[in-house]
C-alpha cells in the first residue's frame, strides 16, 4: 500500500481518492488551502486513511502525486506543491488542458505539436510523468466494470517503463483489464490523448451521458 | 444508382472508388491532370462504369463528391475542381489535415478552433459538405466487417441533416450498422474526428497496424 498525494478536491480528485482509500491506500487531499471545504468532507467520509492539506502537504506526504487538477490550473497548482515534494516523484497526471472560456464544447489550451503533460514533465523533469486516465469520465477510471464488462481501453504514456507498469499495477487495481491498457510510448504521446477529448466531448454530447468510453478493435 | 466524383487518386479514393463500383454505381476518378497513371489504371480495372478525368471533369460528373485528397491539397483540388461544378452538391469529405514535414507522427495543418471540413465548408457555402470515415483506413471504411465482424463507430457531421441521411445509406451499403453510425452534429464537430487523427497515428505505431478502429461502448 502506498501514501498517495492528490492535487485537486473536485469530483476527480475525490473520485481516484476515495477509490484509493478503498483499496487500502493512505491519501492525503490537496488544495490551494488547507481548509478547503470538499477536502475535509472526504476526511470526514473516509477517517484515518484521509488527510487534508495544502497542494505542498499533499505532494510531501504522497509517494506518488495524482494531478486532479483542472488542466488550466495544473502547473499553477504543481508550482505550489513545490519542486521538492515532486522530486523523482511519479505525478499521474489525468488532467486536460480544457478551456471552458468561450463555452461549450471546450477547445485545448495546448495541443497539436505540444500537451499539458509536455509542459509538465518538462517544468519537473526528475519527476516521472504518466498520463493516463484523462480519456474518460471520473466514475470509469476508477470503476471500468461500471460498462461493457470493464472490456474498453486506457492509454499510458510517459518516458520511464517503471513508472508506467507501477501506474498500469493501479490500474488494474481499480478494475482494468491489462491487456486493454495500451501504452503509445513516450510523454509527447499525450497529445493524442489529449486531443482526443475534442471527439469526447462531442460524442458525449452526442450521446447524452459521460458514461461511455471507445475499445479498441481489429 | 449515383453518379459520383472522387477527387483523389491515392488508396483511399482507389479503395472508395472500387466499392462504389462494385455496388454499381458509376464513378469519375478525378486528378490534376485527365492522364493521371492512377486514375487510368482505375479505369483499365473497372471497364464501363469508370472514368478518369481532371478534378473539374470529376466534379462535373458527380451528383456526389468525394473528397479523397490528402489534407494538405484539399482546398487547392476544390478550387480546380470549380465552384460551378460543385454547387448545391453533397461533398462527402473523407481527408485529414495531416502535415508530415516535421517526420512521423503527424500534427495537424488546422485544429482545435476550425477543421478542414469547415474551411471547405466555408469555401463552397451552397454545397453540402459532410464529413465521415476519416477516423480509420481505407480498408475499412468501405468494408467494416473486415474487423469485429462489423460492429465498431463511424462519425458524421455535417450541416445538412438530408445530405448527412444520404451519406448514411452509402455507409449502410458499405457494410455499417445503422446505429453505428454517430451523428455528432454540424461541421464544426469534424474538429473532433480529424484531431483523434492524433491519436489514431499513435495507437496505430503501439499496434504496428492500421487494421483497427473505436468501439464506443457505454
Amino acid at each position: 500500500m502506498s501514501k498517495i498525494g492528490i492535487l485537486g478536491t473536485g469530483n476527480v480528485g475525490d473520485t481516484i481518492g476515495s477509490r484509493l482509500i478503498e483499496l487500502g491506500h493512505s491519501v492525503t487531499m490537496g488544495s490551494r488551502t488547507n481548509n478547503n471545504e470538499k477536502a475535509l468532507a472526504f476526511v470526514a467520509k473516509h477517517g484515518d486513511k484521509a488527510l487534508a492539506g495544502t497542494f505542498a502537504e499533499a505532494a510531501s506526504f504522497g509517494e506518488i502525486i495524482f494531478n486532479c487538477t483542472k488542466g488550466l490550473g495544473s502547473l499553477d497548482a504543481l508550482h505550489m506543491a513545490g519542486e521538492n515534494n515532486l522530486k523523482d516523484k511519479i505525478i499521474v497526471d489525468v488532467s486536460n488542458p480544457l478551456d471552458f472560456s468561450q463555452g461549450m464544447p471546450p477547445s485545448l489550451t495546448v495541443s497539436n505539436t505540444d500537451s499539458l503533460a509536455e509542459e509538465i514533465q518538462r517544468a519537473y523533469p526528475s519527476s516521472k510523468v504518466v498520463k493516463t486516465l484523462n480519456t474518460m469520465w471520473a466514475g470509469l477510471m476508477v470503476n471500468p466494470n461500471l460498462i461493457n464488462n470493464g472490456d474498453h481501453t486506457a492509454f499510458i504514456s510517459g518516458n520511464d517503463t517503471d513508472a508506467k507498469n507501477t501506474v498500469k499495477e493501479i490500474l488494474v487495481s481499480f478494475g482494468w483489464i491489462d491487456k486493454n491498457i495500451i501504452d503509445l510510448g513516450d510523454i509527447t504521446t499525450s497529445r493524442g490523448t489529449e486531443m482526443y477529448l475534442a471527439l469526447w466531448v462531442r460524442v458525449m454530447a452526442s450521446l447524452n451521458t459521460g458514461s461511455f468510453n471507445i475499445k479498441i478493435v481489429s
